[in-house]
């Protein structure tokens, strides 16, 4: 009964209201029937499955040692490959290489320069092969310099019309159907649900809410700073500084987590080294903590890499043997999308 | 009614089914009687109490043109001056004021240095001619350094024992009691509280949820970096770094709300300069915004400071004339403690 009422009292003060009247009305008994396991109907039995289970009942039981008060709980999902698709690119990379036409046109003298004229060629083998180095320079020039409502609109407008290469879908149709499960089944149980992205806060707060049910402000990202000043109109402006505030990938998670959220988290989930410090961090909390790391070992129905399987490593979500190793000595569980999951993606609107 | 239950929504969902459960059984109607304006009960009938009532009433009237969806009501709270007292000198300085004897113990060599010399004289009126530049010092020295925990600890310590020297009371039981009154309406109301605030981050959140029901995630301050690493045993630990993220004064409130909340407030709340542009940046916004401004003129009561009232300039809380202009120019409503308030402070314990 507690999940149910909780997930009933975040929504809608009103609906919780007509909900306990109509149960008074009918003297229906308050307790609901269906067992909690089922909000995670997407999950095959196992010990990744049951390692949620387990862990919510431990915190949300008053009787339990384990017991977190509600306003203490508090979840941290990184994005990339653990929330949504981040192969072969991540989505906000491909977003910034669609930005450069624009930029462009508004700054010519770019045209001749690298690595805006890699991108401008449509090259898709050299543009593959551009270094960490010059995607940089593409982030910052395409994410930086214009307001933060211009590029909201800039953000929103892309994402709702982009589309997946493989699957023909918008990238926001690729979440994970699991991972939704699990975040609605921790806000149920009265858990705050924070995403702690290596990706742009600016980016991803564009369609949190939306995609996964989670505010804007609830969104720890990598971040550069804004400048506040005044437009002709005398009109109060914020513009993107290409000044890097936080990255927040790798020491940067925790470190972001005390910037942004200020308390411990009580479960993380990530798929990568670059979570690895969240998961750290985040059972280094007394009591029962939940540390999860997704791993990519399905090539049918989404992806199969990193070496951690003997696969090649790749530019985004590097699952290492090391990273393998510390989870299995220090009790993280990891996910196996192949095995542990019933399906991959939210069926199609 | 609508009010009331959100009240209860937020603490508790047991409470609240408990409450409805009495209500059902007692058939007594779920429209609680009392008016709205009796959440104000400290303040005068007046402009200042008809601005908060009028704006939440427009804006949680689903019928009102200016109705704003709960999800995005949103109101931040300058700290220093605006919900608790601030003069003569912030208590936060006094903290770390206070902490200078600790550092000097652990760092003896600093016992001949300045300005940790003056501050180990005990002389209080060379303290209080300290310069700014000589204030940063102490602050980096007694804010930084430190793991995140042991500086929370310390802190908590500090905040539990400290009394103002006038009032010979805590300085936490020293918060305005018309604007925890504000607080807890427009929570009632759906309103999500933050306090953004020049002081720091870290001190703040310390007593943000016992002193003002806001926790610490809702608490945007001042920042300075940290520093993730182990500790001897291998645990995780956060050092927090002499290096400034966020200077949360001026231009900077408004920057910091972009970084740490995501969007525009619909109600914004200061008593100086360093809240102008969260004032500006907040009306700066479509529909019904409330923007106030607490003037200290009741020396009798509390104090009356500030050049908007021909009074002597001070190190804290400067309410300019320039900034008292642009309030009435802008509509900004400002708050009179002598004539608005009907008590200062909450009743002692």
């Amino acid at each position: 009964m507690r999940s149910d009422f909780y997930s009933i009292a975040r929504f809608s003060a009103l609906e919780a209201f007509v909900a306990f009247a109509m149960l008074a009305a009918l003297s229906l008994p308050a307790v609901a029937e269906m067992p909690a396991t089922d909000a995670l109907a997407s999950w095959n039995e196992g010990p990744a499955k049951q390692a949620i289970v387990d862990f919510v009942k431990a915190t949300t039981d008053q009787s339990s040692p384990n017991f977190v008060p509600p306003e203490e709980r508090l979840a941290t999902f990184d994005q990339d490959g653990t929330l949504w698709v981040e192969h072969p690119m991540y989505s906000q990379v491909v977003y910034c290489l669609d930005r450069v036409p624009a930029l462009v046109k508004a700054k010519p003298e770019l045209a001749n320069v690298e690595p805006f004229k890699t991108v401008m060629s449509g090259d898709r083998e050299a543009v593959a092969k551009l270094t960490t180095h010059d995607l940089e320079k593409i982030l910052f020039a395409t994410l930086t310099g214009m307001t933060v409502n211009v590029f909201s609109e800039e953000a929103a407008k892309w994402i709702a019309a982009a589309k997946d290469t493989r699957w023909k879908r918008p990238y926001t149709e690729l979440t994970y159907q699991p991972m939704q499960e699990v975040l609605s089944y921790l806000r149920a149980n009265g858990f705050k649900t924070y995403i702690v992205t290596g990706g742009g806060q600016d980016f991803v707060r564009v369609y949190s809410q939306r995609v996964y049910g989670i505010p804007p402000e609830q969104v720890v990202g990598t971040a550069a700073g804004t400048t506040y000043s005044y437009d002709a109109d005398g009109k109060p402006i914020l513009t993107k500084d290409p000044k890097l505030l936080l990255n927040d990938n790798d020491a940067g998670k925790p470190e972001g987590i005390h910037l942004m959220i200020g308390r411990r988290p009580y479960a993380a989930f990530g798929n990568s080294t670059g979570d690895q410090q969240m998961l750290e961090y985040t059972g280094a909390g007394d009591g029962l903590r939940l540390k999860m790391l997704v791993l990519h070992d399905d090539a049918e129905r989404e992806y199969a890499y990193g070496p951690a399987q003997g696969l090649p490593d790749t530019k985004v979500g590097t699952f290492t043997q090391a990273l393998y190793d510390e989870a299995k000595r220090d009790g993280w569980t990891v996910i196996s999308m192949k095995n542990d999951w019933k399906t991959i993606f939210p069926a199609a609107h």
